[in-house]
């Protein structure tokens, strides 16, 4: 291997040193880079690729279910922002905040928006006016800033990151609770569907809320080591909101009430807890909907076969046609293991090889990026083929993944099992929970593990009879683990 | 007209109020509401829908031509936009800072982006490496902040607004050059077959040139005020940006070469500049292409012909289907004439009048949003009726504005002829220029109109044989106006 194709490769271990491996796969699957100042990313253009079609999904959900984009302005006044604190403690500690325009102080500093209920809520509180404007759904696709002091971690944690924020009223408690039920199942469709990852769904404990809301409920996804990430959330926010920003409309009986409003919103978190739970370490590994490239056709050739091999071979991608998103790779100045590693390392979900033995025999060979398979398939239906292979490595790629989550869920019944359990094993421990916040402490304190979720229906399996901290009678099923 | 519908209907006239008229528009509308702070708006689900189609659309032409988006930071270090003085003025009069994140004063400043140059090059210089690297085309969407005083105009000028920014490199001039008038040429589409407005396509005369750009092409729009606003621009920057930057590449020879760059944008002025060409004192018109409804269907029954009628309406919009994005607005609370005020203020380009008669006699009758003409047509075929008569429409505005246009380019030999046929008539006045700035001046400080611009091919018709100004040898054609 020469020193190029060394620099192009991973060297990083997904098992044994998963921060690093991370890092390394970002930058050589050409995902993003390190912006000059600290915590901000570029999102290279195959990363971008993967977020706008994750975008693509949801935002036709999006639309199917009601909702309409808008675009609510990047600044927010300071006086704004107070006017949250009514209701919620304020983001102060992480807004990036404006103080000049060109050469003048400004008369009022402006938050740049780390989130955008303050500037949201005044508007919509305009345009409701009766009943009839109910229910009223925006969104809007844009970037906020959050000043968080941590480590960056490209999509994971960085303080400008890009999202989508859902904002809904509603004439009652009813309606925004289905609302905030929608948006979190087509969050859970889009890890399940479009990125191939089972996911919990469930609510966070009181004290874990967005602040302000009634309810938050999330997606948990499990990561490769062992913790959890939050990967979407979806908020019933009661009538606080509504009452601090005088959301009231008129009813049908001409009583004037206060609207009932809903939160929801999936960040690029979610796009790297993909990138980090099917990628190994050979490089990124992306579910066929994701992928920029679906299909890789990589020609084997000697000089006196090379024009029936290349004929051949753009022969079968002209038949593959729009079925899949095709490139084919005859490059002269790469040899065949080069251009397999390379597109290994690009996640391309199916590689189609194509020697004289499979332009002669009619057929093509066909491998499948999560695990190597080799397939010998006949040429003739060859888009079908493709499609069923696409479906396949989906498939694989869910089945992988349902299957460590699934070993990664334990039980506990005391601290010093959760403490144990946790500690040896990572990923997720489930006990009988009291409800106070207090029996998270020794947890918290102990390992820096929490209760990231309890389930949404509290009937729909039996709970521990204790509280496997206090020993009191346990009212919610913890799901406990380390998170991101 | 009661009360309510005075307040939804617009009240004041294009023709003798245009800037109060499209204010009230812009509000009546939905497209847009001012901000709490001045300088910025909220971009309404109404109005943002025109804008996603129109992303939609160039969005589509940059991919099928080699552009991949990408994101890069809000923020840019004021070390950055420093290094860019080499070559440019700067954006400071017009940059709005973040000095502080969270309690914490940040050690440098970091502006909100104006434009991204200074952030991408960098990055643009670290991916090419050789001759094979290039072209490299980098494209984002984005909001961008530029603290100019004036008076807020929605979309037309706001402190913040929404853009596409396209930079690209490439090997030599020729190639630079290709792309620069290929994104001129997206654009000049966008507004012909999409905005249905016909535009004038240009440079900039020297003095007038994006900072640091060899050449600035553009696109000029005549505004029904007799104005004329830039649509959009496209600028081969020459290696000035790349030697800043320190974007060289190895050609095929061994040899290290300076890459040529370009950049090229569009904002949401082109959508404010379309809601002003086609609009009109009834309210808002829309090309079909950009409508959220194309069609609205309005049934109108009397108690004992409901069901027919409304049935009627509901098989034809059945039958449309696909073909149009299409409304049934079959209201109980609302007369025909206030349902065909609200869509006629709301922009829908084809209105389908069902009534009785129309039932009976297996008819539609078809209205025209920019003229009010109507059509009886057979309900047979009405997909394809709609089709056509949505094509008419287009065809009607496009038509008009391009009457308006070329009525209102003129010629002009002297000083006083420019300064009067301006200030008499607005619009366009083509006269001979020598190329010195100076010449500018007099017509500058005289009416404020000044070049927007040369033609682009020089030869393409004969130049007049003196500059109207000074007498000496004209070298170019001036196109003068009073611009935005």
């Amino acid at each position: 291997m020469s020193d190029s194709e060394q620099e192009l490769g991973m060297t990083e271990s997904k098992e044994h040193n998963t921060g690093e491996w991370y890092a390394e796969l970002v930058q050589k699957a050409g995902l993003a880079s390190y912006a000059p100042m600290g915590g901000f990313i570029v999102t290279r253009p195959r990363g971008y690729a993967v977020w706008e079609r994750i975008q693509d999904h949801l935002d036709g959900w999006f639309k199917d279910t009601g909702v309409q984009n808008a675009y609510f302005p990047l600044f927010i006044p300071e006086s704004y922002l107070e006017k949250e604190k009514d209701v919620v403690e304020g983001f102060d500690p992480e807004v990036a905040w404006v103080t000049h325009g060109g050469y003048e102080e400004l008369e009022e500093r402006l938050a740049v928006r780390p989130t955008s209920e303050s500037i949201i809520a005044p508007f919509m509180a305009q345009w409701i006016r009766s009943h009839r404007d109910l229910p009223l759904r925006v969104n809007q696709w844009c970037s906020v800033v959050r000043w968080e002091a941590t480590e960056t971690k490209p999509f994971f944690r960085t303080k400008e990151f890009l999202w989508q924020e859902g904002h809904t009223a509603h004439a009652d408690m009813e309606d925004a609770w289905d609302e905030t039920m929608t948006r979190l199942e087509q969050y859970e469709r889009v890890y399940e569907e479009v990125m191939a990852m089972p996911a919990l769904t469930g609510r966070k404990p009181p004290h874990d809320k967005f602040p302000g809301a009634h309810t938050t409920t999330s997606i948990e996804a499990l990561m490769p080591d062992g913790k959890s990430v939050q990967g979407a959330t979806s908020h019933y926010l009661g009538t606080s909101f509504a009452d601090a920003f005088d959301m009231h409309y008129v009813d049908a009986d001409e009583t004037e009430r206060t609207a009932h409003t809903t939160s929801w919103g999936l960040s690029w978190r979610a796009m790297g807890a993909m990138f980090m739970t099917h990628s190994d370490d050979q490089g990124l590994v992306l579910p066929p909907a994701l992928a920029p490239e679906q299909v890789v056709i990589v020609p084997i050739w000697d000089e006196e076969n090379k024009a029936e091999v290349v004929g051949y071979a753009e022969a079968v991608a002209e038949d593959i046609g729009d079925t899949a998103r095709v490139e084919l790779d005859d490059r002269e100045n790469r040899n065949p293991g080069f251009k397999f590693n390379e597109w290994e390392l690009k996640g391309v979900p199916l590689r189609i090889e194509i020697g004289p033995n499979e332009a002669d025999d009619d057929e093509i060979t066909l491998v499948h990026r999560p695990d190597g398979e080799q397939v010998v398939e006949d040429r003739s239906g060859v888009a079908d083929t493709v499609a069923d292979h696409l479906d396949t490595v989906y498939a694989k790629l869910y089945a992988a993944a349902e299957e460590t989550l699934e070993g990664e869920i334990r039980e506990a019944d005391s601290r010093e099992e959760i403490l144990g359990t946790i500690g040896q094993h990572g990923g997720y421990v489930k006990s009988g929970w009291c409800g106070d916040e207090d029996c998270e402490e020794p947890i918290k304190d102990a390992i820096a593990a929490d209760i990231v979720m309890v389930p949404l229906d509290r009937d729909a399996e039996p709970i521990h009879e204790e509280c496997a901290i206090c020993g009191d009678e346990a009212v919610e099923t913890a799901y406990w683990a380390k998170s991101y």
